[in-house]
């Protein structure tokens, strides 16, 4: 297959498992600006693929007419933009699906990191990330909805970014503003 | 007065005068999302304050209501860090009002900066803005929604920060993204 994108770099927004913040394992509904403004971002940035995860059909069926709209439908015509940007979203069941997806256009496993706003014991610095995909290394990022990723997922990775500070205590960014920080720290120049 | 925050930048949302696809002067609506991402950033980095306006009433009566509800509604128990967030938030009618508010807190007029999808004329690169953060230099910083700020507003600026490129030719990245990278850049440690 091969990839025809500017990065080997793929995200993934995965809706379960997720924790809510009782710290129990849940699947959480899909949110319209999340496809979008994480599209966008990652269209600005050659992100390869961005895939929406969740187990739900009725939410698959939500995103698939989203999706119509936007590259088919009225929306394509009227903001070609726009268009551009969500033709790099892909649904997805669940992570098997989209590491085995992620594996078949790179013709090998991508290096799985997760994001969190909490410290992780499996640290990678942002330098050393930006040096992998600087000789495009495939690189498979997961951000969680919710309180985010599960346990499970967690479990799975090679490798955790760590959470991002801003000089404060307070660190509860929106999903959409930590991936845009964390790409942009990753490939902006 | 002076100011208690961790940092001398404000932001500021641009709702009129903005410019619409036509590149006609416009008033775009508020956001319910533009309202929270970008509290929530703006706390993580400690923003001193940020500023919602639009000159539109029934906006303002939409704004306060949903402060009301986060700020000492039913919202302020059920979700406190958001409470946090939401405190910065200041809902204003006009540029010229910001001004004066942040003028007085400072105790001296801020340097007015403007961000676009396009190059200025009147760049300042991010480095030299980090640096008078540094020395606490009062910032008024302002984003535009729609597509973006209107000449009237672009001319009142001392400077305009570049705009995010990432590598690619396009660039149409939401303003909460926008916002949170830019913010990261001068802020993110």
């Amino acid at each position: 297959m091969g990839r025809r994108a500017e990065t080997s770099l793929y995200l993934a927004l995965i809706h379960h498992p997720v924790l809510n913040k009782r710290k129990e394992v849940i699947g959480s509904a899909v949110t319209n600006l999340d496809i979008h403004d994480i599209a966008r971002m990652a269209r600005t940035y050659g992100v390869a693929e961005y895939f929406i995860v969740t187990p739900y059909e009725d939410q698959h069926q939500l995103v698939q007419e989203l999706l119509d709209h936007w590259l088919t439908g009225y929306g394509a015509t009227y903001n070609p933009a726009r268009k551009e940007a969500l033709e790099r979203v892909r649904l997805a069941w669940n992570f098997e699906e989209i590491l085995a997806n992620v594996a078949q256009k790179e013709a090998g496993t991508p290096l799985i990191i997760t994001t969190s706003a909490k410290e992780q014991s499996n640290a990678i610095s942002y330098e050393e990330l930006q040096k992998k995909l600087s000789k495009k290394e495939p690189i498979l990022l997961l951000f969680g909805t919710a309180h985010g990723l599960a346990p499970e997922i967690m479990q799975k990775a090679d490798y955790s970014l760590p959470p991002l500070h801003g000089g404060t205590r307070y660190n509860h960014l929106s999903v959409r503003s930590a991936a845009a920080i964390i790409v942009d720290r990753l490939l902006g120049s």
